[in-house]
């Protein structure tokens, strides 16, 4: 099944009690795709500066990533994010927001996209998510993430949008605010009646719960000793979700399951290193190799 | 297997965003042993002044707990503990303790006790901890909880304590300030590098991680959408956890990892209500019930 994602391509510079990267490949469309690539072939959507290295486009080709979505803004600069994460490696302070080419960045979708079964709108305004929502014909499954900027500034659009999609990934906090409920299976089910068939709340370090009509559980995040940059979690979690989803081509219970602990893997190899430099370094065997020990771990007789 | 605890019995005074409770029963070895009993028969070592109500005397023995070792102080008052939990109901600041009886309390076996196979040590001072240690006759199984207090006041003790026991039952805040490291994964194998041969670290609403010389795991919480008042959910985790094993009579990995479970799926009662409230409503089969629901739950094909 063919499988989209409109997001963020970015320029990152974090800041972890332990080291700093500047100016490193970021954004919600970089982390989606690349972790998604492992498991089916993937069209991006976003927009980046002249800035932007060609390397970093090479680095999507190589893995199956079309990105005929990719524009380049001429005389443009790339969106540029700054962080600084606490010692928990948890709470993170944005330091620096430069929105450059994606604060005009209305997403037209290539004619051949608008057919894509799987669709992640990744992080932004729900007008920009409706907007391209209204560009597809008739897509099997559409998922999205947002952010608490929208939960407060575009809650009736946001609203909109629950009601026409599939999915939505959002993470704890978030679904705190959306709902008014500090019981997270109070909160998911509550945002299951605003629309969606299923809700994922991301606990970063504590895993992810699902909810849907008929389902309620909670998936710990695999322990690994090395965290040394959470940015990109979330979405490397999304990525590896629907990558999984878009090469089985189906979603019942057992595969939306699988999907999530596919999601949790990829995202526990993603902050393993700044960037994509720990996923640039494994094959889809590692990701099976830490399936079998995560099943294992969770699996008593 | 017989199964030991020496803790404290308390009157709680309970404050949680919703409600309010005033001078209930509570108390680790009340959490504990209450926990334990729906496994195995175990002996209670404690103490309380002669305002502790025969009623809940009462209640301890129709759960096959052993009360023989919980000492009355004529005159005395017992243990008083009075909280307030954060609207997130995971942090609590203390309003009032009054160590009453439990101040000048030195724990004395009873004779037939100190052959007992397994033994919890509820949180209390190392030094007490140890006294009790001395008293005990080739135990097969020794566990032992602790807290931030001792971390920080009673150092080496704890270092000496820590090399005598089997397995340490902590808290996710506790570990980090024992070890300095803010990775419970690496703070999980620092503790088990002090000498216990298992760790277990706590997370309250996200679930246990076990640390052994072969294995690192993490279960998370069952996911229970009505948490009333968090109070005692460490000690019926640690109750349900050795109640099972000393029902078991041997602790190989696969019997610690359920054991670990059991533990969790009490402590998600235990929640559900004030005090022993949900608890004494509850069967073993309520318990069997949830734990097919939670072994579905992390089960994927």
């Amino acid at each position: 099944m063919s499988l989209l994602v409109v997001g963020s391509v970015a320029f990152d510079s974090v800041q972890t009690p332990a080291q700093c990267r500047d100016r490193v490949l970021g954004g919600s469309a970089t982390y989606f795709s690349y972790s998604a690539s492992y498991f089916a072939p993937v069209r991006l959507v976003g927009v980046v500066g002249d800035d932007f290295p060609v390397e970093y486009v090479e680095l999507f080709r190589r893995r199956q990533i079309d990105t005929r979505g990719l524009s380049v803004v001429p005389g443009g600069r790339t969106f540029y994010w700054k962080g600084k994460y606490l010692p928990n490696m948890n709470d993170r302070e944005t330091l620096e927001v430069h929105l450059n080419v994606l604060g005009s960045f209305q997403p037209k979708l290539p004619d051949d996209y608008r057919r894509s079964d799987y669709l992640f709108l990744g992080n932004a305004s729900p007008r920009t998510q409706l907007a391209v929502l209204d560009q597809m014909t008739d897509p099997r499954l559409v998922v999205a993430d947002t952010m608490d900027l929208w939960i407060r500034e575009e809650h009736d659009e946001l609203m909109a949008l629950l009601k026409r999609i599939d999915g939505l990934v959002m993470n704890d906090s978030e679904a705190k605010l959306l709902t008014g409920e500090e019981n997270l299976v109070v909160a998911g089910r509550e945002v299951l009646r605003l629309g969606p068939r299923f809700v994922v709340i991301k606990k970063g370090e504590h895993g992810a719960m699902f909810f849907s009509a008929h389902e309620t559980y909670v998936l710990p995040a695999y322990p690994t000793p090395q965290v040394v940059d959470p940015t990109g979690a979330g979405d490397s979690f999304a990525g590896g979700m629907m990558g999984y989803l878009a090469a089985c081509g189906n979603f019942d219970p057992q595969t939306l399951k699988r999907a999530l602990a596919y999601g949790i893997l990829v995202a526990s190899f993603t902050v393993e290193d700044f960037s994509l430099d720990r996923l640039r370094g494994i094959t889809r065997d590692d990701l099976e190799e830490r399936m079998t020990r995560y099943r294992t771990m969770l699996s008593f007789s």
